[in-house]
């Protein structure tokens, strides 16, 4: 595993970080991944996370976190490993539920780097937004499958997906979830909603699904959408603060690398004291992010991972304004990486259940106990 | 005042908030520019601080509090009102210093928005940050003047500007201020830096003077730089904080207008207490903000303004970001204004002396009195 | 008014402070508090805020502002000025409220410093805590008066207290203020509840009430006690945090005195910085705290009055435990004042409505006028 | 160890925190302590730390974390235990240092419980805090042994102990440890310094060495007192992050079962969200300081423990912070357990290195790799 870590830092100090040149502000364009993905699989570091007979590595959740965040590293190392969101969680997905023939179609091609996907839940409101409890979007059963039927916002990557897995309600309180191809006839992207991260190939669309698709359409059992969702957001949570640890250390590396020659020439010795201040923190709040991750990933559950989510989503945050405010005026251009990491790392506090969300459940968890003993 | 504070929000209520569908993501053209000045002098509400003998409106430091903040609360506002930086500034110094000459040739067309300028101090690694005791920018008499041989970095509005006040060192210890034409052969426009912020008409600029300047192109007295810079710096950094002022309380009304019709619907119910600590932080935040202006406007100092400077920058800070928490997965997106006034507001708390530069002079001149009765 | 704020440094610095010494970490007796409001009598200093007719100096609300911080720099500043809370706040109400007896019986004596008093609003749970709906005190009309049954908690002062002014409700809706004297049949001190806190004389107590009273112990208006305690709570809010500004600058000079030789001789040079940034925080804190109450001040009302007073108690307090970790292992000791301070305000945070209250009052208010809008 | 864990959380409910009643607000007394050890001892949760032949249960680093906490759970859980400051690190260096003899005199009956100790390190200014380098205690060679004066401050549980341990300097850069008997000619209990805890029995002193002493005073070896120090000093920061923790869930299960039943009767709906937020808040402090202490006992050094301890001792804070807020006025009473455990954790973020010593620590750490490349 370590090896595996040491070797994907190389591939992405080698290859990943020079590669963001020709990224330049913009989103990286697909001759640039499949290049990317090539380049990694000389290296023997393609796909570590999926499984062997598809072509990965195989690592095991616990083995991954120290490879995710090696490859974050780079702002395209993780499409380079084929381990970015959404195709990593969607492999992860289908690998659990995908019949036969679905794994033929979608998951061998994704797993291969061959396609990209989507994972369309979120809505617009009033629908669902990281609570799918709220969706609108519905499917009801037709004599030849399925016909799904609403509105879908901020998916990732669907703009160039061959496919997407689309959370519908079937029943009152159950969901099912259907893959549906890009070229479904009534599947539309409305747009691309324009957003601050441009790092996401295929960016956050709105989706219209107006669509009728067959069985082999269904991912899974139906009316087991919302638990199926739920063994894809675990992992899917963790290997997000994965990933994003990797930017947090190149954050605070890049403004110790910035910082570093202007104290030899004494120009900033007067603030050496308060910037001590921010490195320390910056510190702490990575070495406690990595350790809670580890430790979500020997227990993963919904409860260690949205603790994990929560504290990651902002100590990251806090890591890179703090690199940002180190490297001064130079933090705000784009001369140095650290302006475009911190607009590629604002949702992070969002998407996946926002901070305000998360902090409501867990709360809640933490006080169920004491209420109900007092009700006795 | 408040008649007039009155006026400017309707001004931007009307003109200044909807001419933002036309600025997009990007920078204000001089078209538009122009356009707004026009309607704002339609309105009378045009050049408030300026003096009335310039055609403003001569309104003094404490009396623009209101009035700039309600400015502030368009993107747009306060370069429809001629009171945005650097030429709000420019046009105070120039008050203050300009020969009737340079008052011809410069402060008057600047007060009456026909051309736009920069204030040239910055410069990159190793000189001076916002320290101008580090200008590596020399100036050397000559027969004919002075010659004028250095670099600046990260200078407001050059790219267009008609003219730069250039900050040069004139002898080991001292500064002199010199008026640049930005056609003077030897004044170099090497590039717009690239910058998280799109706002200001000619970006922020890095400048190269190899220049030749008359005796005519002093502004102020020789060897006097550093102190007019600071004539210039306390009102300028208040006024800053009241235009940002204005930002903050729009990134506000802004997430309250957006997350309220989701409240009656139902869907947001069980976020609405953790909602609620983030309003009320960020009224607490603005009131704060507010009462210390108002007060560093009755006894502006190089002390009382850099106080307000470093806890209004970071206050504002706050209160965008929690705006855009607020806003959910909408927050991160261009639907709303919101993602943009983050990154307009982000160099707030670096530019005019980094937080921490505040914080060390805030601290240096408290612990100064202890430091010295311990001596004796 | 700055002379009289001088002129109670003074006396602070010279009587009040060196008291300390006798007063150990217990509370002040009743010999110290006379002594020293004598003390403050031949200074002309004592009871700044009682009208003029009454014996004291009749300053308004904003004229008290340096006067109260420069008497809460002691510990015993504001009981030797008799401007201490509850009395200062009562004297006001009284003032307000009290018939022509009641200012002879109590306002007289209590204006003069004869003797203390309590104000009985908090209840144990479920009762009112600082929020008067909640009232479970009933006071039901007799043939002879009134008759109060109920228990107040946390009164402060009532231990020794010659009277005190008890909210009870007198309808579904609406309380009533009575005065109820300390050896009134059926008025019982169940205990003095032990408090973190150990500065007020009287304790802060468990009181219950099962007293007949007369029309007399009717304080202002039947139906209107909460109203009357607005218009006492008002003011009594901007005093606290007068006064306890004046805690926070004494808590940051004593940090900087403890701390200031040792820098000279080199022993925490390492460590300059990031004391730096406390200090600077404390300086930032401490003003924002006085612009903010500056401008309660001027217009005071529930609003104002509830943003300051949750800015400046978190202030305070963060003020104080800054100065603590400044003077590291001395801070926990009581060989410094910096224990104690931190001990006396903490429950600032609490009374006079918790922060939380608070934040809750403040979110609702920011949001009723787009909640309504958007019901339109 | 689970199993252990889980007799030790019983032990505490049953045992140590109805002790408490006992103890009131004072230090717990020699009889309360021994009955607590033989209650601990029968119980078969005693000296989980101390190695089998001493007659401790022989837990290792990584197996003590949650015993440890559990222990801390308690005010006394600690002391029943015999793991309590400084006794357990004291033990832990007697057993790695200590000669044959000094095993049977000193560490056979510490490890028993049958006395109690001091570790004398730290000086009044100028001398160590909880810098070393600083020592002004020096030890000089004599014939017949060493000659040890100085002046300690803030040695925990001096008074009443059997022996210090004295880190004393013995050439210009080396120090010694030194087992000073308590009856010593030349040791002299100066005072006991008075703080804001009051748990540890033998409170923290103020002591005066003037003391000649044999060679078997010695402990390890000549020179080698600070990496001795050392070698305590990092599993010393850990099992105070542990048992701290302990302190932690107590504070919050206080709170939550102090304010469960008052949501249940309706009187704090509206602080519901606000509560929450504080709630939410200490479970995720609670989760990041257990990872961190995890991972650091997986690969102690002062390094990691540097990182876990200012993390850990800052969370502990505020999670009795949040508390005694979320307890509202009972909260700043003795009638909950709350104001005092706040009193008692205060210390932990200035004691064994204050978190701005480690900040700075860290922060060195962190750049030096950047300094030495940027100097090439």
């Amino acid at each position: 595993m370590s090896v595996l870590a040491d070797a994907v830092k190389e591939f992405v100090a080698d290859v990943a970080v020079p590669a963001e040149q020709e990224l330049g502000l913009g989103e990286p364009s697909e001759a640039l991944r499949c290049r990317l993905q090539v380049a990694a699989r000389e290296r023997g570091v393609f796909a570590p996370q999926v499984p062997r007979p598809l072509g990965g590595l195989g690592l095991a959740l616990p083995e991954l976190r120290l490879v995710f965040e090696a490859a974050g590293y780079g702002l395209l190392g993780p499409l380079a490993l084929n381990c970015a969101a959404p195709d990593e969680g969607n492999i992860h997905l289908l690998d659990l539920l995908a019949t036969a023939e679905q794994r033929v179609k979608y998951l061998e091609p994704l797993a291969a780097g061959e396609v990209r996907s989507g994972f369309a839940m979120t809505e617009p409101a009033p629908g669902a937004g990281s609570d799918p409890s709220l969706l609108l979007t519905r499917a009801e059963r037709t004599r030849a499958g399925w016909h799904i039927v609403g509105r879908k916002w901020l998916i990732t990557g669907a703009d160039g997906a061959a496919f997407t897995i689309c959370v519908a309600k079937t029943s009152e309180r159950r969901a099912t979830l259907f893959v549906v191809d890009a070229d479904a006839e009534g599947f539309h992207l409305v747009r691309r909603v324009p957003t601050i991260d441009h790092l996401m190939p295929g960016g956050h669309c709105e989706l219209e699904y107006d669509c009728h698709v067959g069985h082999d359409a269904v991912l899974g059992e139906v009316g087991e959408g919302l638990r199926h969702t739920q063994a894809r957001l675990v992992p899917a949570r963790l290997t997000h603060c994965m990933r994003w640890l990797g930017v947090a250390q190149r954050a605070l590396d890049t403004a110790l690398t910035f910082t570093a020659p202007r104290n030899l020439f004494g120009s900033r010795l007067h603030e050496l004291g308060l910037a001590q201040g921010l490195i320390a923190d910056s510190v702490i709040d990575i070495e406690a992010s990595r350790a809670l991750v580890a430790r979500a990933c020997e227990e993963p559950s919904l409860a260690t991972s949205s603790v994990a989510k929560v504290f990651v989503a902002e100590a990251v945050w806090r890591v890179v304004d703090r690199a940002v405010q180190l490297a001064g005026g130079a933090g705000v251009t784009h001369d140095l990486v650290l302006a475009r990491l911190a607009a590629e790392v604002r949702a992070f506090r969002i998407y996946d259940g926002s901070s305000e969300t998360h902090r409501w459940a867990i709360a809640r968890a933490a006080t169920k106990r004491f209420a109900s003993s007092a009700q006795q």
